[in-house]
């Protein structure tokens, strides 16, 4: 089957292509029963403007463009980066954009997605995640003229808008409240450390132990798998000074601590207790279920794809801060050993 | 910062337009010193060959493309859709594909949006998932000389390429099984009836169960949520004849349907047994851990996305068959009450 062209409704029509284009273009010169006429046709016919074309003159992709630089395995199994996605397709679907997502082996391919993406229209404007602490994207993207709203926070670069939470607030609710429990040795088993999100809960949580006199402030970087994750913990509880408290940059790494919690014949909470960041629907159907840092992660997507929206359409869009990450306390976290009666 | 032209190479080489045009077409009619200094130079400025400048040529857009019709948010609820998406992105990306995600609130909207993509030219493919048992999609897809591959069984339409897996298959191992143990009563909650694999699954649940004289073949049709998994397990588990054994349709399901079953006091497995539906690591995590019909759902994805690699690149491309889940027994199964010894 041909695609049908403006040519293909003249005939139909019976009117010249010059009408056809007057009448799909809104234009005068043809009557309105004409323009009723040769719309009809061109619905039934499944007459579309050729996409091309219509680039070659500036018109919206009606796209937005998200670069994934992480395995595309993990897509499947961290809830955090679907239910971010879901978000964002809940906001874009409302307003009949598509979402192109291209996973990338490295931070250069990204990059050069970004360009091609420009250079050909493909995308009306990206979507930013895992700002890196020295994140050599931040350049290119406000040097270039494609929308851009980085997910996460921004910190002294004002040239692009971003929605971000504030991870240091969250990290001191946790820690607060765990020595509030009596625990005096929190660690912490943190994601990434290039980026700039575990950089500032890194900070914050040195910071918070100095001060509450909780020592050691111990962060052990991970990749932010369940490995990963059962690994640090497997060593954390083997130390001769173990933690009695344990705060996991992620779901999936909490989760797996807990198994090997279990593994090395550790009571959860009674020996020791786990904190999950960010909350998911793992925390809530282990046993016992996980304390966790939660925030409405899906809200955070759409909110990021409306700035984006309104970056777009040319509204006037300047970073905001989403909401901060509050502690759900469940059954994985108490008193320490040592602890019990708090006057031990 | 302008978008940079041919022009823009033309004048920081020092030779014509004509000559960059040669250059970049890899074309004879400049020196083999000229072609490289116009390439750096093309690189350095970050030059992209017009994108719908391409299009308009017939050059691929090196996108595929997937509508969903599904409300967005339970893409970050329901594993079965992430895994097959994280296998479909490993693929693609291995050939610096991208994908397009549309979500679309119902059957004529999908449809719009492959006429548009294809018209626009804005994917070179696409994956169509969900097939229903009377599916508006397949006849326009087949009219369309857009490249699909369904993932799912298409059964008499050759027209498009498949892949899919043998639901039937799984149903009765499910069920064999629970008979072997005893179970006389298995009830079953199924996804959307419209969709063509629940029907499928639904004929092999009744002729199982007749041939095995299991009885009653109960299937209560269900919209894939936790909420109406929950809310038709309270409904099996209230009846005056109630079943020994469900089986659910999906995942989620069967984790509320396990929360139901401990909310009204049964105990799993020893009054009533669970298998879930396709196994995922929610199955894993629940106390006890999930019997369930497994298989390797991103490969699935990445074996579709492979084939639809080989319709747009002209390769020879036919329907295949995919594994068929296999049981996995965990601890939510188990003889029933009635049946200890066997001999009951």
């Amino acid at each position: 089957m041909k695609r049908p062209t403006i040519a293909d409704i003249a005939r139909l029509a019976g009117v010249s292509k010059g009408a056809v284009s007057y009448a799909l273009n809104g234009q005068p010169g043809v009557s309105e029963s004409t323009r009723r006429r040769v719309l009809a046709i061109a619905e039934e016919i499944g007459w579309n403007p050729n996409g091309a074309a219509r680039a070659l003159s500036g018109a919206p992709s009606h796209t937005v463009g998200m670069v994934l630089h992480r395995p595309a395995r993990i897509l499947g199994v961290e809830p955090f980066f679907m239910e971010l996605i879901s978000g964002v397709e809940a906001e874009l679907s409302a307003r009949s954009y598509a979402l192109t997502l291209q996973v990338v082996a490295d931070q250069p391919a990204e990059i050069a997605v970004y360009r091609r993406w420009w250079g050909e229209r493909r995308v009306d404007g990206v979507l930013v995640c895992d700002l890196r602490v020295d994140d050599p994207r931040i350049p290119v993207l406000s040097e270039l003229t494609l929308p851009t709203v980085v997910v996460g926070m921004l910190g002294e670069s004002a040239e692009l808008v971003s929605v971000w939470s504030d991870d240091a607030a969250a990290v001191v609710e946790a820690v607060e409240y765990l020595s509030a429990l009596g625990h005096r040795h929190i660690a912490r088993v943190g994601g990434l450390p290039e980026l700039r999100h575990t950089a500032a809960r890194t900070a914050a949580f040195e910071e918070v132990c100095r001060r509450l006199e909780v020592a050691p402030a111990l962060t052990i970087s991970t990749d932010y798998t369940g490995e990963d994750g059962a690994r640090a913990t497997r060593r954390l509880l083997s130390s001769p000074r173990r933690p009695t408290a344990i705060l996991y940059d992620n779901d999936v790494m909490a989760v797996a601590g807990l198994a090997v919690a279990h593994e090395m014949g550790f009571s959860v909470p009674a020996d020791v207790s786990l904190v999950a960041w960010d909350d998911s629907v793992l925390c809530q159907l282990v046993h016992p279920p996980l304390t966790a840092l939660s925030r409405d992660i899906p809200a955070y997507g759409g909110h990021a794809a409306r700035q984006l929206l309104d970056v777009i359409t040319g509204l006037p869009a300047s970073s905001v801060q989403d909401e901060t990450a509050h502690l759900i306390p469940r059954g994985s976290t108490a008193a320490p050993p040592s602890a019990t009666g708090r006057g031990a």
